[in-house]
């Protein structure tokens, strides 16, 4: 059993965390998931629906697997240094860290992606970079991997990456039967980028 | 600016639900979203996480969308006569209706879909059908559209789904450019489905 910890703050992007959570979510003799925020309640998203964090960052930051999405709340959360110190703990411990989106920005400010490969949203990716100067970002993926980071494009393409990250933790059938049990189809090959050229360099 | 309910219940599917709230609730400036249940406050998904409602079914049924997920709660779901009476309620009232999964077991079973072509998760086709004997089910669709319902598929089907209701109150263009914000490859064939054939008839 892995403990997964989904970090949450105010202004997350819905899709982000919950499209990540449903296909580990369905694991559930595999992953257990836990919400954790700087204050335990309600933690209101992007989209104002909001999701409750059952544990705070002051009650450890010791996980199997450490996910951060991305949203509007990461423009703050850049420099916001007790939840940075957090988020660099945690991924220090964690076995797979997974980011979606501009998540990638706040694992990027703590430093732990310095010389590593990374990529981010594709609307987003000068702010991201600026984030982190020493990673090796890379524009056209669709996720990157490199060693325990798993690194994705936006909002929707964290479905794809948490495939990969099932795939590697159990084999690719398992992850393969959660697509099926979702009526997903999986975008397997992290190199498929359609969306990378719509924007500027 | 219409407003979208969004019912939830204890063990409701994550993705059903946040999937189409996300693609509804980027264009902030054309929809409004509300959490309705039974009662305010944390509603636990089947994947442990819990979303707050911010509406009981008491306060009101009138709104432009509903949204109805699936899941594993569907099953006691369809024995609840308050929760039944409520659907049957919001459903006539709104513009457009919208299930994700079993969530057209609940709208089936208030007769809301009799005499219309509906679809559901090919995983529980069976049992859905027998929610209601008189809908004209389509086992072999990613979803059905039928007047104002839209009836999906399993799990991540609400997301296309949910694009082609964008499609049609604001445009193809615009439903197309939620998905490119996303990231997300939309499947727009509402007859593409290659898991239909992969459970038994």
């Amino acid at each position: 059993m892995r403990r997964v910890a989904s970090l949450v703050f105010p202004g997350f992007e819905l899709l982000d965390l919950f499209g990540p959570l449903q296909f580990l979510g369905m694991l559930s003799d595999m992953f257990e998931v836990v919400t954790v925020a700087e204050n335990r309640g309600p933690v209101p998203s992007n989209q104002g629906v909001s999701v409750n964090s059952v544990r705070t960052l002051a009650e450890g930051d010791d996980y199997d697997l450490l996910l951060v999405p991305g949203g509007r709340g990461t423009r703050s959360g850049v420099g916001n240094q007790a939840l940075l110190n957090w988020v660099a703990q945690a991924a220090g411990n964690a076995e797979v860290v997974m980011t979606v989106c501009t998540g990638s920005a706040l694992l990027a400010k703590t430093g732990f992606l310095d010389g590593k490969r990374a990529t981010s949203n594709k609307l987003a990716f000068g702010w991201v970079q600026q984030q982190g100067p020493e990673v090796e970002w890379v524009k056209r993926a669709r996720w990157v991997e490199d060693g325990k980071a798993f690194t994705s494009s936006g909002v929707s393409v964290g479905m794809d990456m948490t495939l990969a990250v099932i795939a590697r933790l159990r084999g690719r059938e398992t992850a393969e039967q959660v697509a099926v049990w979702s009526e997903y189809e999986w975008h397997d090959d992290p190199s498929w980028d359609p969306f990378a050229g719509l924007y500027p360099d």
